[in-house]
């Protein structure tokens, strides 16, 4: 419904920001403008950081992790623990785990999850790397670390048929009632786990 | 609170998204690994679009609209009665007005309003090319289209004193009630308004 802007040059940037996932076109024209209202040194700055981007970033060689290096810091980290492998599903995932700061071993980004509505089957994610990972041996524990959902349990179904036998403990995230929520509130499955699942009283 | 990002070009390109207003470092986090998963083209044509969008961009010397000549595509259309002339805040107002569909004359993009707050004073505007403007002859209306606040107020108020004896006709865009709401929900103040600026019924 928007009539056209005055000028192409406008159109074309609003456009690509437009195109982003959760900015429209109301949104974009309102980023475009706070840039016009900004030095020229920054706007080509912002300009030129995102037309090499996928040149800068490289994927870590082990984990698939983002990273500067062919390694990346934590698996090049000769104090974190080779021993135990977290799998995760994306680079936001090792930042919310990294966060936390109670895990100190390395991980392996799957890409996704099996997620056969989206198009997305087991050989476009990091499994036969993660495997092969594993055969290599020095690897005692994968945790599974995937979202609590049907597609996530797929996967981790899945990954652990791919490494049964190969001498591996396999464990997944614990599953239960959110610290700081009243018990109330918290939904009738995750209840149910942590009923189920419950830890000894230390 | 963030954990480092694992990669410094990460790091770069999530900071130049959450510069922006309305972007925090969560989303433009995703943002960036949006960008990652399109093709090297898309991502690289992105960037250059912002390169070099403060030189692709000029300002018409008539309206001071965003514009890609020297003089804007409203200023050079013959069918826009250019003897009316409607002062707006920025960019966006042409646009909503545009949208309209209610109005053929010509517009005056004054950059803002008067805000002391801000610090953004009569000199920071483009009042003093409107005054200029009106005062080489030819147009008969300027019609104020600030937005109704005390700011849009000030800045109505310097104008009207600033072309004052020019001969021109002033007046101001209509407050009052919005269309399509419910009576009982409409602020006082236009209520109010809606009332003492009543038209005649047709």
């Amino acid at each position: 419904m928007d009539r056209q802007y005055p000028s192409a040059a406008l159109e074309r940037a609003v456009g690509e920001f437009s195109r982003l996932p959760g900015i429209g076109r109301k949104t974009a024209l309102r980023l475009v403008l706070h840039l016009l209202s900004r030095p020229e040194e920054e706007v080509s700055t912002f300009g030129r950081v995102f037309s090499t981007l996928k040149q800068d970033i490289r994927y870590c060689k082990v984990c698939h992790n983002i990273s500067d290096t062919d390694i990346c810091s934590v698996c090049a980290n000769p104090k974190r623990d080779g021993s135990i492998v977290c799998v995760v599903e994306n680079v936001q995932d090792v930042l919310a785990i990294e966060n936390t700061m109670q895990f100190n071993g390395l991980y392996h980004v799957l890409g996704g999850v099996i997620s056969p509505v989206d198009g997305i089957g087991p050989s476009d994610l990091q499994i036969a790397s993660l495997v092969e990972r594993v055969s290599a041996g020095g690897i005692s524990e994968v945790i599974l670390a995937l979202s609590p959902t049907m597609e996530g349990d797929t996967t981790n179904f899945f990954i652990s048929r791919k490494l049964a036998g190969l001498g591996v403990k396999l464990s997944v995230i614990a599953r239960g009632v959110t610290v700081g929520n009243n018990l109330e509130y918290a939904d009738e499955v995750s209840l149910g786990r942590s009923i189920l699942d419950r830890t000894p009283f230390v």
